[in-house]
């Protein structure tokens, strides 16, 4: 049977969330888990791949298991594996999926956000979960730039080199930059992501705080779809993962 | 000339503010990046002797050296300190401070906050930074209990044994429970705090909640003055100086 379990993880020590040669991923310690505690080898299907030092708040995946009835209640079932992890990464729910369901390709829309630390000096409570940046940010310029990325566009000029998808149209719901504090954050919905789209995205706002690039160019940068015109990638310390919807 | 600067750190992997055999302590850091600054051995007093794993988001230390003059201009010596700190310890301002000035014994009034992670899971983003209690906390009975604290009165119940203090009257100005999301956070103010102080209130405070202790006994346990009849100390990865208050 397949089960949707949901989980949260600190991506600082983990080299992405897909299993890697050069390092341990979360796939890697959930794989590891549901083995333990189905005695089993379990296929694990995540909602994303996320790249190395990338957060998640909410992630979805699917164990698919041998067996055709719950080996253990669904409510019990975050406790089970959470004896089995790490303490940064945390399972929080589990539910029964139909067979047809698949964690990634079942997503209809998917929410990121990426925090700047806007202090003078780093904080310390931030290290490895913010990128930062000590001069002042223009948060507002920097949200009437973002408005330009909602939309269907052809988000190649977004896209990192490497990638091998083809079809590169994405439907950006939503995106907003607001001040909490000492921190910046950019959130952006959409109903999915290009390889390193939201870290060019604000990587790109950041330009447009610096004056590099006006408010007015993300519009032109997009149609250019030319990924020379677009800010720099940003670092993956401040990029999480906070929202996955289905259609249920 | 006395210097005094305005820090925060992260006191997952120190052994506490002061420097000990049994491992490193923020305050040898910051020795070791004032010397590495005013190439000369400075001496370093804090506002406060936090524990082992303990974490403190205000804090203020003073810096005595040699000079009779600033070396540095006191708005570069953030920047110059931070480039030998760790990223976990950063010093956010600096400021002249008189020759009979005092970073302890001048303090009013500090306020500390334990944070309670009271989700069912653990959040693996407050690893080491919050005390995980899965059972739903009470959140108002533990803030009406916490009203007995405030006032003057000899805290001696409330105090680790291993302390050499003597005066154990302490004024406790403000003292708050509430929720924000799955933590809980309580807030305490006081003109000085006795040996693991704040752990022993949030100790007994969980005791409350869970029904150990009723609100209304907190008064017969700080009036008689007997450690075994307050709660537990908590652990101290929940604890953080936030606010230091001086006469300037």
């Amino acid at each position: 049977m397949k089960i949707l379990i949901k989980i949260a993880y600190n991506g600082a020590n983990y080299c992405g969330w897909q299993v890697q040669k050069n390092g341990i991923s979360v796939q890697e310690c959930i794989c590891k888990a549901a083995k333990a505690v189905y005695c089993e080898d379990v296929a694990v299907t995540g909602c994303s791949r996320t790249d190395s030092g990338v957060h998640a708040k909410e992630y979805f995946c699917t164990l698919q298991t041998s067996a055709s009835a719950p080996v253990i209640p669904e409510k019990q079932l975050p406790f089970a594996l959470n004896r089995h992890l790490p303490y940064d990464i945390t399972v929080f729910s589990a539910a029964k999926a139909d067979d047809g369901f698949h964690a990634r390709y079942d997503v209809k829309e998917k929410t990121y956000e990426y925090v700047f630390d806007n202090g003078e000096q780093r904080d310390p409570f931030l290290l490895g979960r913010a990128w930062h940046i000590p001069r002042r940010l223009d948060e507002k310029v920097m949200d009437e730039a973002a408005q330009s990325f909602v939309g269907t566009f052809d988000f190649r000029a977004f896209m990192a080199s490497g990638s091998s998808v083809t079809d590169t149209v994405r439907t950006v719901s939503c995106a907003q930059v607001m001040r909490e504090g000492t921190t910046v954050i950019f959130r952006v919905s959409a109903n999915g992501f290009l390889y390193n789209m939201v870290r060019i995205m604000a990587g790109t706002l950041f330009g447009v705080s610096e004056g590099k690039i006006k408010p007015d160019d993300i519009q032109n940068i997009i149609l250019g779809c030319d990924r020379r015109n677009a800010g720099p990638t940003a670092p993956p310390d401040g990029l999480y993962l906070v929202k996955v919807n289905y259609d249920f």
